[in-house]
């Protein structure tokens, strides 16, 4: 395997420079005006597996952004690997402040800053670059096959029924995923449990059009006052959801597992200080590790009615409107979340507005037990390559097809993860530190080495 | 008076394209890209005045939109008039509400349409036009003076400096103003109390910059989450409104007064059917009347935070904002009101926040005694055109610089108001309909002869 670690040394530069032309494509998938980019990502991806020694690779058809597939088959009685990543990213607003333009990768204290710098095209390349140093150097001892989806940011809306339809073609024993993080650039870890995810649109409408809040006022229902109390109802003192039967399928985690996550090194005052944030904020009786890795949670994402322009523009709206997410546990069912909330949502709109929810996508939790040979595999790989066993942890994040893979598929995926909490996902300022990207390439070759013994 | 009656009649196509000419001009005082805008309005109101008969008129510095000043002074012992009226305008969003384009006067089914057709551009200039058919067909018996500004949407921040600057040249008997309302084209009304106002804006910062609401929700507060809880608990279940001390000046009104006021001719659901709403809201213990006449209001004018484009986008943002408004009535003082808000808006701020709360404007309330010899001229006035005797009413809404007027020039307003609920003033398809505006022209001329006698 010294070849291969040569490999990667000696090509360093040109798996970074196309990593960047790759992060140059402003692939958002939630704006339907980078429709072509997300035709163009795919091609890109395409292409380079082509170069790196896939037999094979397409663009196919989906129901929504294109499928990038690509594979080699070295020997139909060796072991498969199916890597899946992501080739959309989010949108870049706030855009003022970034400090650098999101789609020109520019590197900084050692570390790419770029919306995707991470969050999937860093971490998702780091696959296609490890493929080829095996390739290449004529160490690949599994064979590979590449799902490469353009729909992950919003909510992988059309991979499950890809699946259903080419069962067939994505049999594998394992699949592959670099999209989570690890603890620290010193201390690797594995993610073992995913939250699920329910996401809604809301509005709230008074009257049915903007009145003057002067002869209105206080005769009429205000929308956003009204939209407020119903969000600020739907949790209590203590943080909990008030969502009747939100919690039902929640299990219980037992006090020992308890205290295995708590034993996860988390240093509050680094964490507070790292967002600036003077006091931490969560469900009463669980401690910051458990608010995000096994117990819901309930943001509200957005929120807008009324006038919010320059001044004082006094008017009593007629609508106002939320975009509103819960984080969900494993075993809650994002199906059955979605209507307790739309439910409960209606139940409680005062008559004096008319509200409209509609679900805009959802997902379910996802464990991986640490005994499976793919994650013994992978626990080797990181401890080859940064001289510690990772920690198994549970993240907050949800990756909803990986639940999906699971059920329609019936494969265990292992979340190579490699990106850190300073990243920035999702935010201004995104970035995925430089040896982050190389370490990655290089754990993954030995995860094909130690899975295929 | 006949020939003032003739001289309207005759001149009634001018006079609506004249009006036309005016409201062409988008006057947007919140808007700075308007400042031009604002010097061409006034421009326009003063070439009119002298057109109309002033003996001079001029455009004059202030400390923000400059002020229009008229007059014409026929004998210093005869009674002086002081017409007040405001060339600005209110920003025009949702723009796409508007059936047609806002700066473009359109007349549909005997009304104007467009911004400013009521407030304050169709009120304003039948003042002007009513001082012309005095003056042209001999009929002036009083002294009259205009005073219009550029700042009456944003809370006429210069106009209380520049009467403070400008008391001499001021001095008059009355204020005359029409910016409010009638109850109906068949039932006029003369507004002698109108609400003050408080008005501010919050920003509520959560962590310092947009989170993933996987990676962190559950364990940092969220900004939209803590300020819609804020917001919802500053009024109570029953619509009264929680800030300490708020109440404490506002003045029990009579039962008698009280009954007087629900005499009104007032038909709920009628009301409601012109806003569409199922069920009102309000302070309990009021009618509908008493909440928007004699009881102050909270309400948000404005939210925003977050993702609030298209599809889902998770986070966890790190900034909030609102926009919000109290109507106040008289003896409730906005500065004292501004405090106490500010005060508790940051008392009940959770630690795992930031908060500001910027005061943007506000306003006095106002009460008109009935038994004023210009409040009976307007009241005779309105009785010879309409027949019948216009109803004393309370206004909901608030023009600030009428208390002002009081305190610093020491002067009573009568606010001979010819708008109608339905012009929906401040919002998408504002519009006056042409009958109110010649009979407000007439009702004017009346008002001058009844007062001078």
């Amino acid at each position: 395997m010294d070849k291969v670690k040569s490999y990667i040394e000696e090509n360093k530069q040109r798996f970074l420079d196309e990593l960047f032309e790759l992060i140059r494509i402003p692939s958002i998938s939630s704006l339907s005006e980078h429709k072509e980019d997300m035709v163009r990502a795919a091609e890109y991806y395409k292409m380079r597996l082509l170069e790196a020694g896939a037999d094979k690779a397409e663009v196919m058809p989906a129901k929504g952004n294109p499928v990038v597939y690509g594979e080699k088959i070295i020997d139909p009685s060796l072991p498969t690997v199916l890597v899946y990543a992501h080739y959309d990213v989010m949108p870049v607003d706030p855009i003022d402040l970034w400090e650098s333009p999101p789609f020109e990768p520019e590197i900084r204290d050692g570390k790419i800053y770029a919306r995707g710098a991470d969050d999937d095209k860093g971490q998702g390349y780091m696959h296609v670059k490890a493929f080829e140093a095996l390739v290449k150097t004529g160490n690949l001892t599994a064979n590979v096959k590449f799902m490469l989806e353009g729909e992950e940011e919003i909510g992988s809306v059309s991979l499950g029924e890809f699946c259903e339809q080419h069962k067939e073609m994505l049999k594998a024993d394992v699949i592959l995923v670099s999209d989570t993080g690890m603890i620290a650039s010193d201390i690797p870890s594995i993610t073992t449990g995913l939250r699920g995810l329910a996401y809604w649109q809301v509005e709230v409408t008074g009257p049915n059009r903007d009145l003057h809040s002067g002869l209105f006022g206080g005769a009429v229902a205000n929308p956003i006052n009204v939209l407020s109390k119903m969000i600020a109802s739907m949790t209590d003192e203590d943080n909990r959801i008030t969502i009747p039967g939100f919690y039902d399928d929640v299990l219980d985690v037992s006090p020992e597992e308890r205290a295995l996550l708590n034993a996860a090194p988390f240093d509050e005052e680094e964490y507070k200080k790292a967002i600036d944030v003077e006091e931490l904020s969560g469900e009463k009786g669980y401690t910051t590790i458990e608010r995000t890795g096994i117990r819901p949670s309930f943001d509200v994402c957005g929120i807008w009615g009324g006038y919010t322009g320059e001044g004082a523009k006094t008017v009593l709206p007629s609508k106002a409107y939320a975009k509103i997410s819960a984080r969900l546990v494993p075993n809650q069912d994002h199906e059955k979340i979605a209507k307790l909330f739309e439910e409960y949502f209606v139940s409680i709109a005062p008559r004096s507005v008319k509200v409209k929810v509609e679900s805009l996508h959802g997902g379910q939790g996802y464990v991986c037990p640490i005994d499976l040979p793919a994650y013994r595999a992978a626990e080797k790989a990181y401890e080859t390559v940064y001289g510690k066993r990772p920690v198994p942890t549970r993240s907050g994040g949800s990756i909803p097809i990986i639940s999906t893979f699971e059920s329609i598929l019936g494969i265990k995926s292992i979340l190579m993860g490699f990106g850190l909490e300073s990243d920035a996902i999702h935010s201004p300022n995104e970035n995925y530190p430089l040896d982050h990207f190389y370490k990655g390439i290089e754990t993954i070759t030995l995860f094909y080495k130690y899975f295929s013994k």
